[in-house]
């Protein structure tokens, strides 16, 4: 793992969140972009080596409309940046992580990602995503 | 803000997390470290230029028992790094944003620390930090 790429961060609307986040972060929102496959609205604000990415639900039936049904706005995830998402993935299964999808799939910004189960990880939705050169 | 200096995770149990945390990122927990005045005995890990602070209450008044017994292990708050936090106190302020103390106080691996309330902030609890030269 190489660091922190993002924090996910579940809110009700990514244009209202991401107002607050430029006013907390003194930088503004250089991306949205919507992740059909996944029921989500993103926005990305960068900070230093790292970025703060707000979900938005798109539809009912989104993970993030669940978890803010739930549990009301607030941190989804921790995704960590990798070089190599294939052996990192199975480096993980052998230590008895449990993950989300067999393959790498398409995320946001660019990135292909794996999710990892937060029952194993202490409550914590890991994220690991390795950019993709297009 | 200059980048997040780590994640806090709230756990059951700092050495189980740390076990946990320690296979994930490949990486072993470089501090154990009390501080009494907030209830917590923490571990961390680093992953590139960010760190993961595991918190385990030292007592049921701890705001991490509180936490912990509302909703479980899991994320608990996002730290940025600062470079003069009195400027960026009065900043945050200054647009809006509520702090949970009027000066900066003594943090886990020396820093001087103050939290903003996760009412303003879409439910996130926010942490600044500065690092002390001592």
């Amino acid at each position: 793992m190489n660091k922190i790429e993002h924090i996910g961060i579940a809110v009700n609307s990514v244009k209202d969140a991401g107002a607050v986040y430029e006013k907390l972060l003194g930088t503004s929102v250089y991306k949205i972009e919507e992740v059909a496959s996944e029921g989500v609205k993103t926005a990305f604000l960068q900070t230093g080596p790292n970025k703060i990415e707000l979900l938005e639900a798109t539809s009912p039936e989104s993970p993030i409309a669940k978890f803010i049904a739930k549990r009301g706005e607030g941190m989804h995830h921790i995704a960590f940046e990798v070089t190599d998402i294939k052996a990192e993935m199975t480096r993980l299964k052998a230590e008895g992580f449990i993950l989300l999808n067999d393959e790498p799939k398409q995320g946001a910004d660019n990135k292909l990602v794996c999710f990892v189960h937060p029952k194993g990880t202490n409550g914590v939705l890991i994220e690991l995503c390795q950019s993709v050169n297009r």
